[in-house]
């Protein structure tokens, strides 16, 4: 099988390179190891920034997400027993759309087949060859072992991929940071108390209200990093939810059934270059943040916005530019979210209880967020994404 | 000896709480264990604030300082070879002004000398009694034991002053953070390379460049917290600044006689409440700020210009009001310059050289701060100081 770009893995960064690469009339093959069914319904993140929706409607994948996608203008910073919103359009004229990482993934797959795109699923990759010059991936199909033969590699196959591993020992640098707590994730069928989303920093530890439709409710508590979900039945995450949320007068917590719950440990790693030979590395392939920012596929999208505009110029003159580039343009994106996702973790959540020093510091830095203009547009600019990095 | 309000300690926050009850037309004493020469020559902080320029114009105290005093309206930031100004005045409106404390100390005596104010100099306070109800500060004076019988007593004796001691146990508490590093301080007879003070972020550690009149030079270098100032002769000093400072193209330190030389630990430190029965405390009595931030002098200055209306009110009607708010006001703004002071500090530091993420994450804090507009404010805001907290 012949392609122009070979792209491992269907999330959104390799679904969304695919469809760029099309409107620029490139040739690409997705091969992603997992089934469609997988991919349409594994959950993930649910706010996308402007620049990302902004992205999704010019390239015309805008229809559903512009029916269903709920747009915030502000967040809700809650803390010692006050919460103070963040007008974030007021401040900065943007705005964030809440739709969740399958949905997208849904509207991607349909617009790539409906091209007449190729997604090969349950076609895991095995290796990659030829990168200096002819590249091949190597991948199962069918019970078959087949070859992906093309003129550049896309990894967006994850952390555990194939493709990252690939590049010698010696070429990247991991730059990583873990915390020592996780986030416990509640899927419920309940409608969202309010319309925007509650960030609640608690002496018991974080808490995040939000939602993913009008009737479904998504939370999260702040567990310790090696916590048991098994120790966590429906009552005591909403009596958690509770003792954390219902702190201000006249608030009360919407419950109904759990439809899912897991922990995610929180972690931040930069992998640098995002690039080698002819394999370029896309989204958390080579970077993650913490979830307090809701950067992850935003930064995945990001980083393919690039990767179209460069193999767009290399197909239409040779042009390496942008290709050479994108390595070092896509770092400053990454590095921005990276300090602003960590900055986000550390004011949030309750960090090392033996010091009393840094939680007074905390409250400082939360005070300092919702009476300057100049400190909460800094939060907000980054929330809705930076247009320029 | 009787007197309203007595008050321990002729540095900036007790000298300037003495003038400020005097235009109230309340009486104070100043106990002071030191020497005249010795406060009107130690060596402290340079940068005064918009609000603590504005106090000390107000106040009367404002005409050596504006023929003296450097106003400047930004401040550069250099790192990763590259200069960057944040120009203060332009985002916020105000300016610091650089004026060291020892002058400002020396017009504040020269005042209340000139008042018939008094000020007991080498009249060490030994202990506080009857601050229930009736305050005695017990102090030896020219080689007798004296009483100073008072309404209220002011403890502005600093961190190793006997007042705070005074308060039982279980009342107070104490935050506090140290850092690793600490600050080799230079007084150099050089005249400034430059008109505004440069924070310098290199790989070998944190430098200041600052001056303190057109003809001296004011220069730190951060080294390890247990450095020994015999390590340093003053041709190691001048090579190390150079590496840290002459990142940019043609820019040359200015290098002249080292007039003194010292090293000082970083620490952050916050004692609450600020007071206890009818003793105040205020200044480095009860917080300590790393010098990055430059707030130690102008947060001892806000202290006593609170009390100062304080004692005004108590004194004019009886009202409590404002003495009984005194801490939980106070603490605002003390909170407000601890978080700034240590958020300066991490940005501009050397911090764990076994954690290359935190490296990276100072490197894109600092490139955020120079390209954002309301990052850039933030910091400046708070640099200029913050007229309300």
């Amino acid at each position: 099988m012949r392609t122009q770009v070979g792209i491992i893995g269907a999330g959104p960064a390799g679904l969304m390179l695919s469809h760029l690469l099309h409107r620029h009339g490139i040739e690409s093959v997705v091969i992603e190891s997992r089934s469609r069914e997988y991919v349409e319904h594994r959950l993930r993140a649910g706010v996308l920034e402007q620049g990302s929706v902004d992205l999704l409607r010019d390239s015309g994948l805008g229809a559903r997400l512009d029916r269903e996608g709920l747009r915030h203008e502000g967040i809700e910073l809650r803390f010692d027993g006050e919460s103070h919103r963040v007008p974030m359009t007021e401040l900065t004229g943007r705005a964030i759309t809440v739709y969740g990482q399958q949905e997208v993934v849904k509207d991607m797959i349909a617009a790539r087949l409906a091209a007449g795109g190729t997604i090969l699923f349950e076609a895991p990759a095995e290796r990659l060859s030829g990168l200096d010059s002819a590249p091949v991936v190597h991948f199962r199909f069918q019970g078959r072992d087949e070859e992906l033969h093309c003129d550049f590699v896309v990894g967006c196959d994850g952390y555990h991929g194939i493709s990252r591993p690939t590049v010698p020992d010696g070429v990247l640098t991991t730059y990583e940071r873990t915390y020592p707590f996780a986030w416990l994730g509640v899927l419920a069928a309940a409608p969202p108390a309010v319309e925007e989303l509650i960030y609640a920093h608690h002496e018991r530890g974080f808490a995040l209200y939000s939602m993913r439709s009008p009737q479904i409710s998504r939370l999260y508590l702040q567990v310790p990093a090696d916590e048991d979900i098994a120790d966590w039945p429906d009552e005591r995450i909403w009596a958690e939810l509770r003792t954390r949320l219902e702190t201000v007068p006249n608030w009360t917590l919407n419950e109904g059934p759990v439809l899912e719950k897991s922990i995610t440990p929180l972690r931040s790693l930069v992998v640098e270059p995002m690039q080698w030979q002819r394999l370029y590395l896309a989204g958390d392939a080579v970077h993650i943040v913490p979830p307090t920012g809701a950067k992850g596929m935003n930064l995945a999208l990001a980083d393919v916005a690039l990767l179209g505009d460069a193999f767009a110029a290399w197909y239409a003159d040779g042009s390496t530019q942008l290709l050479d580039g994108y390595s070092r343009t896509a770092l400053r994106r990454v590095w921005r979210a990276q300090q602003f996702s960590w900055w986000m973790t550390s004011m949030l959540h309750r960090l090392n209880a033996d010091d009393p020093y840094e939680a007074k510091l905390q409250s400082a830095t939360l005070r300092y967020v919702t009476t300057s203009a100049a400190y909460a547009t800094s939060l907000a600019e980054n929330y809705v994404g930076l247009p320029e990095v």
